[in-house]
């Protein structure tokens, strides 16, 4: 069984589901699937016989001590082995660069990086850890002003972009829910991480992570192991997804791995629910649990959305809530929280007509695309054009299609660079039996490539799943504009002679009898004509019982429809907000030196969309009529909707503008007269000169689109007053 | 103890802290502290008078046939009796017209009008009863596609009129709370509502509403109850709140209250806590909840946020998100919910310094204020210029004034009724020790008036909670401009003196010397000197002690300080979103004639800044050239960001605008030609002709308020057409 939103998804649901990878490059299907490079390989086998040379060397000049030879020949030996050992050292080196590279780059200069942007994020407020006066809890955190200010703006691009424009149902829905909607989807069962004890302190972990922690470690910094070893650990990490807890338990066993900070034993390894528990209402009896995502809320209104829509298919729904999971013992900052935004597409559709009226506006989209046959061939990814990719049936259909590409167009606005962003698709054994395709929109960041936004054609599994726990059908009708003929399997069991057969298992026969598949049903059809009696076999029985002419009939009969009842096909598209946000922050994140060129400066380089504050307003001196001006302009930015921010410090002018650079604010209005002043772009750091009452429309266009800042320069005159910019 | 946010509060929340009136118009102070209704008091008593005269009467009749007395005189007797029943009738029948004028208005028509806004609602998907295909948890709902897109607009709005032109720093913190911040702001030991058991199946139910029903219903329907009765029965709902749970049991048993659904014996009265807990982890050490509010998320940051507002005051920050009660047993539809949204603000401020820069724009305004001294003489709200309302002391401080001021604006400019809103201040039991003054923004409903915003300046209590339970200082710094000369208190113990005379106790007596007040200190200091001792209380040692001039030396020293340290005090606006947006609709639902004249059309009069889509566009006929021109006016409004809808089905245009304007959509575009169209609006159902060109400007700039319809109804010319309309 397949769960819901691969967004930060738990283990369990995708050893279930095999569909799943934890944040690791190591663990990257092309990386895993690849054999391991042979450099790596030739050296570790040629580091293990350097050792045995040295130590054969070894043995040799011990003996010819203790024989007596002479001082020259030992000093002689001795030399010999002291090259031998140099060159032990230099293969330890190309094995140590091998292995790293093998992690795709420098890992140190990729942490020094992730350092350098959680750091000002940290510094400017982005976020802040939650409850941090109270030491924090680990996997929850504050957006602080800034950060909040990104997420607003990002949800409402994604209204605009969704919801808008491709005219969606917008659902907001509790974030408590009662356990029977959870037990139907499958969450309540299976929705687990394995997890282990520390024996004596009770210090809890999770299974895999211990095991990849233990088999990553070997392989990065014990060059001693033998190239079977490290293969052997190579292979753990590509299979650990789909390892049992028994599996699990026995390397842990094998390996002799303990509790990380105190080395006591750890327990067997057994699931735990990454669930929120609760109790709604105050008897006890109504166990509830806070969301694990939000897609449950629009599965179970179907019925009512459908109504609203007109009783008319396609139609998508959409949600933007929070979402909780319980993590184990969360890790990697702001890209595995306990609670994070989702927002979530069902687009709710014809199983037998997956084409989109809007397809047309994407398919000539180009962009990088990693199908399973390149992942499996151990290929990266290629660009290609939407459209091939569905005609040469890559994309299974023109729905999933569309998304790829508005998802793809989406994440480019907001400021992903497109180099780092790639469509994955999942591999067979990744996906549950009934899904039909399913992408990532993976994004390349210091942690590796990360899964931002899940995009699966999940046929009729979720709406099927509630319909049977609930008993209310959800399903659509297509009314035919005229009548049609259908042939209908008809079985007809005949009671009295099974009765005479079967006495008290009669009931079972039957039962098994009118569940027979048309196929099933059309093969006993001939075999009774032509044998007079057959072989069936009574699952419930656990028995093959004979059937005979007497028993059945069966017959196809000619029936007029008018209308057909089905269960629709979903296609949904479910985004990880958080940690698109913080892919943003890396690829928006760059250093310059400052003009006197004795400091390095960071900004970001967000689009005005995304920029937390659209623009700031100083006064060039500390001066009574610059400041009246300056908070002219302010009120009316504010009035059209600009947020804005005035910094009348008496700091230098490129101290200000490097301040407002870090908080990744676009355009910068400075008062240096009041009757025009000059506004500047962040990334350029080109002025033009605007009179003060326009200031505010000229910020607006720019800040929301409807103009670019080459555009807006071309019809304004350049300032290029040496007093400008550090 | 006063706990937070006004908004859905508790009934434990208000008995600590009495700041609380549930929902009922019974129970407004004005109802409640006003005698009881001379007509009603005289009527009882009217009542059981003729009560009394007709049981007499029905003696003497008895007496009358068994003495034998004539056919005649029983006859007689019998009329008068006859006649004396009818005039009872007559009095029940003006008590009931009492007793329902009581309660404001017909009761059963305000049920009425209630039904009609709610079927409405629930009709066109405004809300959901959530998890309905599973029956529902009561207390929870679902925002469908128009609730949704009305909330995402007056949260927008919200964001726009205070966080972007008040300029404050907005948060976003986890709803996931760990149990130390909830203790230090008191929610784990005093947030609790009275529950009581049925004590054979176990239902709960809250002990304060089974005694409020039994004496509403008493007082309702029970007309032979004596004046004395009744007037101990409205003592009774006045006082509710402040029962305790030994108080409200011995009431329950005194009534004889049973389990309503069963009839079953009632258990004692105790405390359940409101919060949802859950634990964090899976270790299951580690208790957390789902806040009660959200104001706590920022109190807790308080530090950084001084910090990145440049270590000035005064600021504000704000809080949008979901809050979690658990109900013991939620009624009144949408105004009691389990998970609802609040919109928080906290102002921190210098004590010292509650003055407000733009205070003067808000002075002016004139509306419904209902302040303590009106409400304790049984007078009802009153309109006033909240400048005198300031100057007279009744509103405390300028700050607090001046977010009245804004809360009115917010609220008017959504289209709440100005005449249905009014300022309620806090009785003197409502409020914590240690507020200053709170007023509610309370909205009148088929409800009774509805606290949908409350506004509290609640001193330095929240950040002081925090610095004690976390040992991170919550303060602010003033830096003086020159340092200033200030008199300290020192407190010096002499400890080789207090040594010798108190031994092993010496350490007790000292720190409960250096812990004197300065007014204790310095009357210690004046009976040493003229004494030579005095007697000490020492609550450590539980004792008194004698201290002599020796142990002790007390002196007032001149100290030159270069800052102020104090933990500023905070004004906290809370507004309950959702109750807001229900007032909003029943404020907003009208019904109006059909053209035809034959059935009532609901129509809900949204500003289009609320309105959920801004605007239809139809084709007049069916007909392929119209519904191109409509495509291409609905991809204009869409790009521009105006939320619109088409409607391509061919029934009469009459029903396209009734179905639309029960959505309360502010402007429909009907397509009668390829170059122009008209522009209905909703309310006045006037149309004006507008080039196919212009449309999406025209309607942006009417839906975003840039102008008013009549401005826009003057630039073009009216269409008059005999199509239009129904």
């Amino acid at each position: 069984m397949r769960l819901h939103s691969p967004i930060l998804s738990s283990l369990a649901y995708h050893r279930i589901i095999s569909s799943f990878r934890p944040i690791s490059s190591l663990q990257r299907p092309a990386d895993v699937i690849a054999p391991m490079a042979t450099s790596e390989d030739s050296l570790r086998r040629a580091l293990a016989e350097k050792q045995s040379t040295i130590d054969a060397s070894g043995n040799a000049i011990r003996q010819l001590k203790s024989s007596g030879a002479s001082k020259t020949d030992i000093d002689e030996a001795v030399k010999a082995l002291n090259a031998l050992k140099l060159e032990k050292t230099s293969i330890e080196t190309q094995l140590k660069a091998s292995i790293s590279g093998d992690a795709n780059g420098s890992v140190l200069s990729r942490e020094a990086f992730r350092q350098a942007v959680v750091n000002t994020l940290e510094r400017r407020l982005f976020y802040i850890p939650s409850f941090k006066i109270y030491r924090g809890v680990a996997g929850l955190y504050d957006y602080g002003p800034p950060g909040c200010a990104v997420k607003s703006n990002v949800l409402s691009f994604w209204r605009q972009h969704f919801v808008l424009e491709e005219d969606m149902l917008e659902v907001d829905c509790p974030c408590v829910t009662p356990e029977v909607v959870l037990k139907a989807s499958g969450h309540v069962d299976k929705f687990t991480d394995l997890m282990v004890k520390d024996e004596k302190t009770g210090t809890c972990y999770r299974a895999d992570h211990l095991l990849k922690d233990h088999c990553k470690d070997k392989l990065e910094k014990d060059l001693t192991i033998t190239s079977e070893k490290a293969a052997e650990l190579k292979h753990i990490l590509a299979v650990l997804d789909d390892l049992s807890a028994e599996q699990l338990g026995a390397k842990i066993k094998e390996y002799g791995i303990v509790a990380p900070d105190t080395k006591n034993p750890l327990s067997d390894p057994y699931p735990f629910n990454l669930m929120f528990q609760t109790s709604i209402g105050p008897s006890g009896v109504s166990p509830g649990y806070m969301r694990p995502e939000t897609a449950q809320g629009i599965f179970v209104n179907f019925k009512d959305l459908y109504y609203y829509n007109g009783n008319k298919l396609p139609f998508a729904a959409a949600q933007i809530g929070q979402a909780f999971r319980n993590e184990i013992s969360p890790r990697q900052g702001l890209l595995r929280v306990r609670e994070f935004t989702l927002a979530e597409i069902e687009h709710f559709v014809d199983p037998d007509d997956k084409s989109h009226p809007k397809y047309s506006e994407v398919e000539n989209l180009n962009f990088l695309m990693f199908p399973r046959d390149l992942q499996m061939s151990g290929h990266s990814a290629q660009n290609l054009r939407l459209g091939e990719a569905v005609s040469k049936g890559i994309v299974n259909n023109q729905t999933l299609a569309y998304f790829i590409g508005r998802v793809y167009l989406f994440l480019t606005q907001l400021g992903i660079d497109k180099k780092r962003l790639r469509f994955r698709q999942h591999l067979p054994n990744e996906m549950a039996h009934y899904a039909a395709d399913c992408w990532d929109a993976e994004i390349e960041s210091s942690y590796g490539w990360i899964e931002c936004v899940g995009i699966a054609d999940r046929s009729a599994y979720d709406l099927r799943a509630h319909t049977d726990k609930s008993g209310v059908a959800l399903v659509a009708q297509e009314k035919f504009a005229q009548p049609k003929e259908v042939e209908k399997l008809v079985i007809t069991p005949i009671k009295k002679e099974l009765g005479l057969a079967f006495k008290g298992n009669q009931k079972m026969v039957v039962e098994a009898l009118e569940a027979m598949s048309e196929k099933e049903a059309m093969e006993m059809k001939g075999g009774l004509e032509t044998k007079g009696e057959v072989e069936f076999e009574v699952c419930t029985l656990s028995k093959t019982v004979t059937v005979t002419k007497k028993m059945v009939t069966i017959s196809k009969e000619k029936k007029k429809e008018h209308q057909r009842v089905f269960t629709p096909s979903v296609i949904e598209p479910s985004f990880g907000i958080g940690r698109i946000i913080y892919c943003l922050y890396e690829h928006s994140f760059h250093t310059r030196p400052s003009k006197a060129g004795d400091e390095q400066l960071n900004y970001f380089s967000f689009p005005p969309l995304v920029a937390p504050i659209k623009c700031t307003v100083f006064p060039l001196v500390q001066n009574q009529q610059y400041e009246q001006v300056a908070n002219t302009i302010s009120r009316s930015l504010t009035a059209v909707g600009i947020s804005n921010k005035k910094d009348i410090t008496g700091t230098s002018i490129g101290k200000r503008y490097a301040r407002t650079d870090e908080l990744g604010v676009p355009f910068a209005v400075t008062v240096d007269s009041t009757s025009s002043v000059t506004i500047r772009e962040r990334d350029s750091k080109d002025q033009i000169r605007v009179s003060v009452d326009e200031v505010a429309a000229v910020v607006k266009e720019v800040s929301e689109g409807r103009a670019t800042w080459d555009q807006i320069s071309k019809k304004y005159p350049a300032h290029t007053s040496a007093s400008a910019d550090e």
